[in-house]
């Protein structure tokens, strides 16, 4: 990951624990059911953009690196995992 | 919320956020992207199953009384929102 | 499901279906696959909105019959279904 | 696309429009509405494969040429694809 993604990945990881720390508040404090489930959509929400940020990222850096070596078992590889979290982005 | 949801749902949530945490240790620590990636959508499946569980707790509670009382703008109101986290739900 | 709900649900199923259709055209005459991609997107998304068209009659009548009625049973069935339905619908 | 990915495209998606014809009978017919969202969210599941399928295809392909050319704008336009039906694919 290069350090402008790091960075940005780390603040929103940090910012989504910070949101679900205050959802566990809203639980204790008996908050409206409908009002607890919007707040874990959004975080699932501001998870998944943190997912692209990084796909993107390693799509410029590590995928292209592997497209342009020499070695098509790396080259498998890294396309397999690409169209696995595909895969898994669509069931969530 | 009953006490049991309530108690399930503070410890997955819980949960999320410590994984949430490891999660940012592995960026400072240069984990490989897909690896991340695979972290974040864990964390986002486990919250999907804390959406359901309150779900759950809510139409057996809330919902119930709504339907089963005599204030049709309430009834109106429960639905609407089922309607609105359900298509919130499948845009994630 | 009442009349309006159902005739409106057939025009969208007939709308996907005739979109699906296109698509398949696309694919034959060897359409840009990222361009395929979205258009089987979209139909997931006009999909998606038929559900909750539908989840949301049910609600009005099936639903709401069964938890005004007496039987404990069928309430607890018809709850059972809608906390299925969401469940599904996040994995989607 | 490849020959056989476009066969195996083309049969899936015949296979999901007969799929939602047989759906719009259901309607028809009044089948009950649960049954009905079970079966739309199934053939939402069954064009998420076909997706998935196609983004295999076209990494192998399209992108994978155009990453071992020689026109930086054309590989940030292949990579910026793959980004964009990611996220909508978390969107759906």
């Amino acid at each position: 990951m290069d350090d402008l993604t790091k960075k940005t990945v780390k603040q929103r990881l940090a910012s989504a624990t910070g949101h679900l720390k205050g959802i566990e508040r809203m639980v204790d404090e008996d908050a409206y059911c409908i009002d607890v489930i919007k707040q874990v959509q959004a975080v699932q929400a501001a998870l998944s953009k943190v997912s692209t940020l990084i796909l993107d990222n390693h799509l410029r850096t590590c995928v292209t690196t592997a497209i342009r070596g020499d070695e098509p078992d790396e080259r498998e590889r890294v396309l397999e995992e690409i169209t696995s979290v595909f895969n898994v982005s669509s069931k969530l």
